[in-house]
């Protein structure tokens, strides 16, 4: 790859994101959803004029990490333990009926085999944090009660769905699944997202230190974004989600966490406040290439639109996954408004729902037609579900509690 | 390459690099060499822990051109254009003199090609602006009159160097150099350097007007990191290096710009503070990559130090290289300590340098004794000279003319 080419390719994806969004914000459209159609026109969907490069691609996964350290550092962890129990319930719901649906799906209505009907369920368990998470930012509501509860079961997904993805793998290599494995993976994640943000909180307060001492610029940017890389790559070793590493790292850094068992390290809040105002820009260079990216990875061309078995199919699967998502929010105690808006935020499968399919293709588990299928629902869910989240909190801007957000 | 093992490498090549220039620092020496020694030590000279893996060079070429750009935004045109004949001057005697003298080296000395013989004395004719900016601006002088002598000087020096090369390059491979295509790339490059900051003066214009209507955030960011990938790729478009596309980038945005014929199109001051404080970050983040690559691209390994041959035309190549640079600034009137700091920036070899020499080795030009020695002056040149001219600084202080930077 020769330097000039790699410059052109990543400024057409920095420009025609930024315009598309603008675009989307001037007819009241969320954002992100700008940035996913200037990959789907900038891909081979439509021109076909980019391919993803493996080097944008690893700045793309910097850009989604980076958004959920940010999302993190704005999240206060008294706030996510209030709303740990119903997170953990809509997460549980919308994995188990999402998986079961759409395995029903496969295996009863159109005779797939089993682990076809399962594959099929596991990639419906996905939700996509990105998209939720930008969503809910863009909209001022990831501070809000009910967007500490989508976060939270939108992570807690994440976690189960590798943990489901990680089984299937080893059953469909014929390797066997022993719930040591299973076991052992969920105590590890479990280890890491108690043991992490006080790791995290050290490193920080030696930044913190060396930041009074130093004569030399670019301190914050150089140590945060290592810091945040070094959590999602102890994140990845320890068998969670790398995401999970980024908003572990901007949860430590927030300005309201607090240490278990009640030990004194204050947080400061200008040092926070310094730390937000570097890292913003970096933020916002990095985080667009990942929704341009996931807009390319959806090759539209490819579904033969055509045939009537990909649109029974993908119908059918639709169904499955609305309602498989919805019907969470109704096992937790809240106004409905708010349980609409939940069951909503976590439909989109964006790129957790496409890493799926596409593991599932290149497996040779899922035909070219299942995954056509697959592929649409995913777009549909994913390009969707954030209008659908803007029409109801402008519905029902008034029944919602106040953000907490400063 | 996975996802996580490429986090890993940045984040150590980022960490290192801080480490290293805190170290530095602390012992009064230039930071780049601590990021410079980072990459030697990571690389295969010593612990050959790190890869120079393509999306890391990638990041750091952006990082180049991010450190240009941000020269180019502290540059007051008035100023470099004033230095303008004093800059052609050195410049051309620092082409001229080295070219010949390593010429010669090889030639009469050892006996070399014609071939060979030009590429030696060719890859003495860089200069790295990549260090001699850093330094400059580590050490607060790159507004100051002698800065800008320097700054110009280098810059002219990177354009005949890459034109050099083309047409050796076009020799070597039998092509025959025709005046014809030499001066179309001067003609272009000159155009280029007249043309290209008022493009981006009035692109900057319509950022600037979006920027007040926008709703969503991370404008800055994404549109000047793409204006300035823009102009490094039509700099390379039309034959010129890569990095004057960032410089004029910078150049166009910065507070004291004028266009030609008197037209009126007013910076407005706190516009371009605005952008150089979103930029600062970015550009923290990913200059010290490139500096850490350059060391890494260094394999003090493979020369073999037992050969007198390899000495003795190190030796010999040093004071070519040395002295080429040093008797420029004699043909320019200014003070003596000036003309000392002006000879004295022009040396390190640096990126420029080892692109050249790479070159050589890769076309079978250079063989792997020449090209050892080759690396020796690379390495010499590049690490001693910014001692020398923190030492030349602090010895003539008094005799310096004041900075003209804010």
């Amino acid at each position: 790859m020769q330097t000039h080419d790699f410059f052109l390719i990543l400024l057409v994806i920095l420009l025609t994101a930024r315009i598309f969004a603008e675009l989307a914000a001037r007819l009241k459209t969320p954002s992100v959803i700008g940035e996913l159609l200037a990959g789907v026109v900038l891909g081979p969907s439509l021109f076909g004029w980019i391919e993803p490069i493996e080097s944008v691609k690893l700045m793309a996964e910097i850009g989604i990490i980076l958004l959920l350290f940010e999302v993190g550092l704005g999240t206060d962890p008294k706030q996510l333990a209030r709303a740990g129990f119903k997170s953990v319930v809509v997460a549980l719901a919308g994995f188990i009926l999402p998986l079961l649906l759409g395995f029903g799906v496969g295996y009863w209505i159109f005779e797939l085999s089993l682990l076809i009907s399962l594959f099929i369920g596991g990639t419906l368990t996905a939700t996509s944090i990105g998209i939720t998470a930008r969503v809910l930012t863009d909209l001022k509501r990831h501070h809000a009660p009910e967007g500490q509860i989508i976060l939270g079961a939108a992570i807690l997904d994440d976690v189960m769905g590798v943990i489901l993805l990680a089984l299937l793998y080893e059953f469909s290599i014929g390797g066997g699944v022993t719930l040591g494995n299973a076991s052992k993976v969920i105590m590890f994640v479990g280890a890491f997202f108690v043991l992490a943000p006080v790791a995290a909180k050290l490193m920080s307060a030696i930044i913190k230190h060396i930041n009074t001492t130093t004569e030399i610029p670019g301190l914050i940017p150089t140590t945060i974004v290592s810091l945040v890389l070094f959590f999602a790559w102890l994140a990845h070793s320890m068998g969670a989600p790398e995401l999970l590493g980024g908003f572990a790292a901007g949860l430590a850094l927030s300005r309201r966490f607090f240490l278990p068992f009640g030990t004194a390290l204050h947080a400061d809040p200008s040092f926070a406040e310094h730390i937000e105002t570097e890292m913003k820009p970096i933020i916002h260079l990095f985080t667009p290439i990942f929704f341009v990216m996931v807009g390319l990875s959806l090759n539209l061309r490819e579904i033969d639109w055509s045939s009537p078995y990909i649109w029974a199919f993908s119908m059918a699967l639709m169904i499955a996954a609305i309602a498989g998502k919805m019907l969470g929010p109704w096992f937790i105690r809240e106004p409905w408004p708010a349980r609409w808006i939940i069951g909503t935020a976590m439909i989109p499968r964006g790129e957790v729902g496409l890493i799926f399919a596409e593991l599932g293709r290149e497996s040779g588990i899922l035909n070219n037609e299942i995954y056509a299928g697959m592929v649409i629902v995913i777009a549909v869910t994913t390009l969707l579900s954030p209008f659908a989240m803007k029409g109801l909190y402008s519905r029902f801007n008034d029944h919602m509690l106040p953000s907490n957000s400063a």
